[in-house]
């Protein structure tokens, strides 16, 4: 089971490396970093890169896509036709195209969004709706094969439920167990529902600066 | 504020990252990923590589220490001089010295741990022992200056906790927004008090064959 993890100038480590961590336990998992051009591709914060042993042409048929987002450097790749003509032939015969954070901003750009419900970063929602899908408030949106994850850390959450519909909710819940996955955020300001109205002002002006 | 993150060869990725992602939310934060020799380091499921911007030399007096565990790497670490040498140093003058998973038998294994309370990933709980740290089942142990957070995951929760305590409950709930820290696992198995016997004898035999 060939998964391909794209990665970017300007992607957002942990929306990478959380469905990594669900998904490389998974029985007979290949997982594959992938970028248009295999190297170091940079995080958003600057201080961390990570490999893309692979590049894209060497996937071009992956079972599982996984399009992390970021902040700038991901408004760069919904431009990149390189980066969308992979996305649309890896889609066609994929049994799984995922999106965490604002990835679904470049799956949205390649069309495949079109008329369906779909989830981004919170930040980000009033830009889904220019590649004609519909932004739903929920953590993690299925919509036939596609996935998309809210902000983030919702690619862990995402993944697990891959992991159970791909091998089980046995399997899912024994990865769920190596990981140790038993949240508990020393605070309660995790979404736009649950932080105060002066937390959310900060938030937006800090991820504000960081996307525009 | 320097963030020293140490990598080896064998590392999980998610023991890093999820710190990674929290701490570089603070302000002045200067986050480095540090290594026996700077360069790419492998994670301990072979998929993926990180880059290690800086080797031990180069900071040799972070503020805040942050060690991953993996599976054999990291016990191949608990006998590395050099890596020892560096966290006790760092450790005389950091404000913080932390782990995540079994990182804290790299940290047990310098003697900080002597006589404390810690935590680990719950299969390698027996370890801890041997380097007179006595293992608590908590997600997040404090012991003065010391943080130990348990497997994976858990290191999410304990940058969020330093956060709050190093910028204030604000900040961290700000954190807690940009990276939509709102866990939603769909199944309720990420610790030995509530998975099911039969997903820990699967747990526990997956994570002999990574560990042993």
């Amino acid at each position: 089971m060939d998964i391909a993890i794209l990665i970017y100038d300007g992607f957002t480590a942990l929306d990478a490396v959380g469905p990594y961590e669900v998904l490389s336990c998974l029985p007979k998992a290949k997982v594959h970093f992938v970028a248009k051009e295999a190297g170091l591709k940079r995080t958003h914060t600057k201080a961390l890169s990570l490999s893309a042993d692979y590049k894209l042409a060497d996937l071009p048929n992956p079972d599982i896509v996984v399009i992390p987002g970021g902040t700038k450097g991901t408004m760069v790749a919904t431009k990149d036709e390189t980066i969308l003509d992979w996305i649309k032939k890896a889609h066609m015969s994929s049994k799984w195209t995922t999106s965490v954070c604002t990835g679904s901003l470049i799956l949205g750009a390649t069309g495949i969004l079109q008329g369906l419900k779909a989830t981004t970063h919170w930040y980000a929602k009033d830009y889904l709706s220019q590649f004609g899908a519909e932004y739903t408030n929920d953590r993690v949106v299925q919509q036939g094969k596609i996935i998309t994850a809210a902000g983030v850390s919702a690619g862990i959450d995402m993944a697990l439920y891959l992991a159970g519909e791909i091998a089980g909710k046995e399997m899912a819940q024994v990865i769920q167990l190596l990981i140790e996955y038993d949240p508990t955020p020393p605070f309660d300001s995790g979404s736009l529902v649950k932080a105060d109205k002066s937390i959310i002002e900060l938030a937006q002006d800090a991820a504000k600066s960081e996307f525009e």
